[in-house]
């Protein structure tokens, strides 16, 4: 972001306040990935689904770089506030941690209620295509590696905690946390992945089944309702 | 593959049989592919990775698409050929279900004992870093979603194979084959992706440590030996 004066009267060109204005170009960063994908993504494309000038996301973003990571803090955003009002207000935090572990790797792999009842204004499955195209340029820029990595150690910290409150409250095993967080995000990771670039409609489906029982059978020590059954 | 005149004089050109020419043009498609990536792949890129003439590659390949596919099939049939001679030749047919489900998830993940040894043309994590590329390429691509979709499906059937003679020799619980299978390809596909793409070092040993506890400690039931254990 520079401050010459050609950037100002951009700026008073905006009618919106500035948080606005970002968040608006961010909207129209992401439909431009959806629809052009990331080697066609170029500043006028995202002109093009905004009602602004280029002159106004230059104001805002030197490059297109610069655009992208601010994209991947804003991605990171939006799904800290899914996972807290959607996961969080419904279970509460005084409830079982495999409810929530199995909630958070729900809305991981196959996105939010709300968003899987198309009330948002990212479809999953678009955004995990995009962010695929973003993730394969990541090995040829650090700045793109820098944000993924605070991105998935936010979402490993939330994983880690619940797994470290269950070992405390005595409901899970004693998994190493850390490992254990680490597993849990690549199958996200990859299950998103083949569900997009695979001739399959079932992967999500299938990992969706296995992961319910992985937490059940593996990750949880019998409830007593559990022995209960068992020694009737 | 066409036929006119052309085409047979540069086929005449060639000194090497004809899989010969094609395994050449795959092992230069690679290098090109991990020196200047998919964006940057070109026929001539390839050629100056080969000793040959561009003619030669278009010869046997009409397109960049045709070539690319061609090279996940190679890609397939070495892995296939790896897990074989490596994995097959050291534990056998009869080994025990849960030795020989490691042993090929440990090949899958950081790559073949040889290729670790760097005794191949084909560094692992470089052809993780090409391989993403293509792969952020197939939702576009219907060519290279079949192919993946063949790839993918020839692992899924021997992790199931050995899933299922797991189960029936009574050395896995008796869980959905199936769904476990793709939960463990989703591990693998999503773990080397974070290894090439985040500013982290461990993902992939973290993982590796999580697969042997849920293969010792969920999918297989205990052992005479581990009962004896607990008894004494």
């Amino acid at each position: 972001m520079g401050a010459d004066g050609d950037e100002d009267e951009d700026k008073r060109h905006t009618t919106l306040p500035q948080h606005e204005t970002q968040a608006a170009i961010m909207r129209a960063t992401y439909r431009a990935l959806c629809d052009r994908g990331y080697a066609n993504l170029t500043m006028q494309a995202i002109a093009d689904e905004f009602d602004k000038s280029k002159a106004v996301i230059h104001y805002h973003y030197d490059t297109k770089e610069d655009l992208l990571v601010a994209f991947l803090e804003y991605l990171l955003e939006n799904f800290g506030r899914t996972v807290d009002t959607e996961a969080m207000m419904t279970l509460g935090a005084e409830a079982d941690p495999a409810e929530r572990l199995l909630e958070l790797l729900e809305i991981l792999l196959v996105g939010s209620p709300e968003r899987r009842r198309g009330e948002t204004d990212f479809d999953h499955w678009n955004l995990v295509v995009a962010m695929l195209e973003v993730r394969s340029a990541a090995p040829y820029n650090g700045e793109f590696r820098r944000q993924l990595t605070t991105n998935f150690q936010t979402v490993e910290a939330m994983v880690i905690a619940i797994l470290e409150e269950g070992i405390d409250r005595g409901r899970f095993r004693a998994i190493d946390p850390e490992a254990t967080a680490v597993l849990l995000l690549s199958v996200i990771n990859g299950c998103r992945i083949y569900q997009v670039t695979l001739e399959r409609e079932d992967v999500a489906e299938l990992v969706h089944v296995a992961l319910q029982a992985m937490v059940t059978d593996w990750l949880s020590l019998p409830t007593e309702s559990d022995t209960d059954s068992r020694q009737r």
